[in-house]
């Protein structure tokens, strides 16, 4: 079996797969690590489980899963050697990984020398896979980073225009997140239309909390909307998105706010929660614009036309455009949102089959409408599947049986 | 006759117009004042000069002018009574100027407290329409300001997603510059497709030294590159555009460079420049970028992807596009960056009529292919004669034989 591992600043979510991935045998999460009170969520199966545990650190959230895996009563598996890899989720892998790869002591070394680029994500990833390999010691386990699918973007749109020592010395320029998410949607966007990848010029618009819209030229993607910092691109729940820089200056040096007030704004107390003053969750938001509440209006209003400027600016970068795709926890679920942002892009081949879109929620659906010469769909998103795929392919390279699945069985058919 | 002035930090830039607007009579610029041995360049008709002059501030530089335009060499009147109105460009009218104005002190008031927004140009601006009005106290003077065209923004479009306060109080929104530039040029392509401006949905591509994207739909100006700062939006000869302001807390708080460093770079050490490390003329650039130096290529990529984004995300603002119009220095003379913004843009309906986009430089032409849905213009730009239409609108709109021209004559008849 595959585990998967997402450790966040307090909390740690696992999913256990079957070996061809064909089902998912556990899923859950460990909350609260460190803090006060810590909590287990865990399912398997049928059966399911809500408790307090000890996690006083990652090691002991790992425990604490562990022991929810080997579990008599809500378990999956009675021996931790059924886990035959694992599969870790790291944030930023900076300009040194461009895929998925086999964890050794090198390569944690080159993780933690990307920390300056994510300091509050990238050590907590990095003790996530440190203690793993010390409780999985005899398995192969592979890091899956949030920036590698963005490294196939070409320079005139990762470089910024400033000083070119920026980016040659120091490695400022665009990266982007979420690329995980993006990869995955791509692919089963392609499988959807049934076309290779390979043909299609697609816009991903990931809008969850965090929001991404990437642009994905034959399988690979070429722009993508988050810069450098994880508040960039277009607004988020709290997250201001980009704005001119020139008001950093003018903030500090005529308004008197310090630099430390001003990162608070652009990750904390800007996006949706900032211009409406209600709320960071998008249902909030759409429900009182909906009874009138000016600025929650203008909150979304901001929301769809950034979006939509996105996707004009993408189609402009790729010669024009074939997909447009809708994932992530607004992207799968809001109906509104989607015809919103679709309103007015019928020059561009867009539109929407209106009885589909209003009927899909958290399914894969292609909810364009007949005279659409761009399809629109949506596609859930699911990165630890696409960790879990990626681990399979590259830990298990050399096991046949598991990596390549059917194939392996015909190998041992004799030869013709 | 109609004066118009510009004053720039060392600088007097000044033009005299017939009355109607039919001849420019006199023009010329007062350089490097207040610095050592500053230079008046005048002309005239087929008569000009080029000489050292006392210019130690503006109001000797309008000294200096005055005695030029009255010279009995090179001169254009021999009365200054000639002169009726005099019309002044302002750079940042706030949100409190939507158009051009008569000045009165009260409007004089209204752009001092404009002055945080823009510290380094507006006092200037002041001090050269306080001189003109001290000597020439008798004619009326108007002020036209670099953002008023761009005050009809929809919020959605000129409102950051940080904390509501900033943009209620404190007036932090998205300003936009060069608004006189894209007034004019919008109207004289309308004139050129000779189909109304309010059927018209354009994008407005001002290539100079400063660059701005204008999307200007049935007239108006409904989003625009520039922010709040002039750097941002499109990179340009020194100044970076936009780029995730994340950057600068990075810059700060882990490479350890301060805000003035940082500013610098925005300003001073960023855009072509800082790419190419060659130059900020765009000639430049392009030569070393033909002969293979691959910063060069890098710097003319970066700056063409970039509109070609803008080009996109504003026809998607507006639900599509009739006209593209190129204007200022390397709008109106680059067939070359015309050509590299114009490619891969066919799915827009944009198609570039190749031989006379070739032969095209600093004249209006529509540069189309017959293919082409969306008409791709060149038309220079003329600030100061957009200076010169308002102040006769404004200040000479009592004065029927100067403000309405022919219709004036006509009033003069007896009524049938
Ligand atoms: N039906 C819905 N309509 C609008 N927004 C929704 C809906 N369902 C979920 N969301 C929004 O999705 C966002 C969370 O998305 P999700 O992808 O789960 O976030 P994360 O980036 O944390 O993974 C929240 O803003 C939530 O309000
Ligand atoms: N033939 C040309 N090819 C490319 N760039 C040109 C050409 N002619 C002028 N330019 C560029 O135009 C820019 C100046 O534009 P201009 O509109 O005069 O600037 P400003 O914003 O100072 O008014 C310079 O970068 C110059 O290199």
């Amino acid at each position: 079996m595959i585990l998967t591992i997402n450790c966040g600043s307090s909390s740690l979510k696992y999913q256990l797969y079957s070996d061809d991935l064909g089902t998912v045998a556990a899923k859950g999460i460990v909350s609260r690590i460190g803090e006060p009170r810590p909590t287990l969520d865990h399912t398997a199966g049928a059966r399911s489980v809500h408790c307090e545990v000890a996690a006083a650190d990652h090691g002991a959230a790992l425990e604490v899963l562990i022991d929810a895996l080997m579990d008599a009563e809500v378990g999956a598996i009675d021996d931790i050697h059924a886990i035959r890899a694992v599969g870790h989720r790291a944030v930023h892998g900076g300009d040194t990984f461009v895929d998925s790869v086999a964890v050794t002591d090198a390569v944690l070394e080159q993780l933690d020398a990307c920390t300056p680029l994510a300091p509050l994500h990238n050590p907590i990833n990095l003790i996530g896979i440190r203690e793993a390999r010390r409780r999985l010691p005899d398995v192969p386990h592979v890091v899956v980073f949030d920036t590698a699918f963005h490294q196939t973007m070409p320079a005139h749109a990762h470089v910024y225009a400033l000083p070119y020592e920026l980016y040659d010395e120091h490695k400022i320029r665009r990266y982007g997140f979420h690329g995980t998410s993006c990869r995955y949607v791509s692919q089963r966007a392609a499988d959807l239309l049934d076309r290779p990848a390979d043909d299609l010029r697609m816009v991903i618009c990931h809008l969850g909390n965090g929001v991404t819209i990437d642009a994905v030229a034959g399988g690979r993607s070429v722009d993508t909307s988050i810069g450098f910092a994880t508040f960039s691109g277009v607004p988020m729940g709290t997250r201001s998105g980009d704005f001119d820089p020139g008001l950093i200056f003018y903030l500090h040096n005529t308004l008197g706010l310090s630099l430390t007030e001003i990162e608070r704004m652009c990750y904390r107390t800007g996006g949706l929660l900032g211009v409406s003053g209600v709320s960071n969750d998008m249902r909030e938001v759409v429900e009182q614009a909906v009874t009138g509440n000016a600025r929650c209006v203008l909150a979304l209003d901001m929301f769809t036309y950034a979006i939509k400027k996105y996707i004009g600016s993408y189609a402009a970068a790729m010669g024009g455009l074939d997909a447009l795709v809708f994932t992530a926890g607004i992207g799968e679920n809001s109906a509104h949102i989607r015809a919103r942002v679709c309103a007015g892009l019928r020059f561009l081949g867009i539109a929407l089959n209106e009885a589909t879109n209003d009927a899909t929620r958290g399914v894969a659906v292609d909810i364009s409408a007949p005279s659409a010469s761009v399809a629109t769909l949506v596609v859930p998103t699911d990165e630890e599947r696409m960790i879990a795929e990626d681990t399979r392919r590259i830990a298990m390279a050399g096991d046949a049986a598991l990596a390549t699945g059917r194939r392996a069985a015909s190998e041992m058919e004799p030869a013709e």
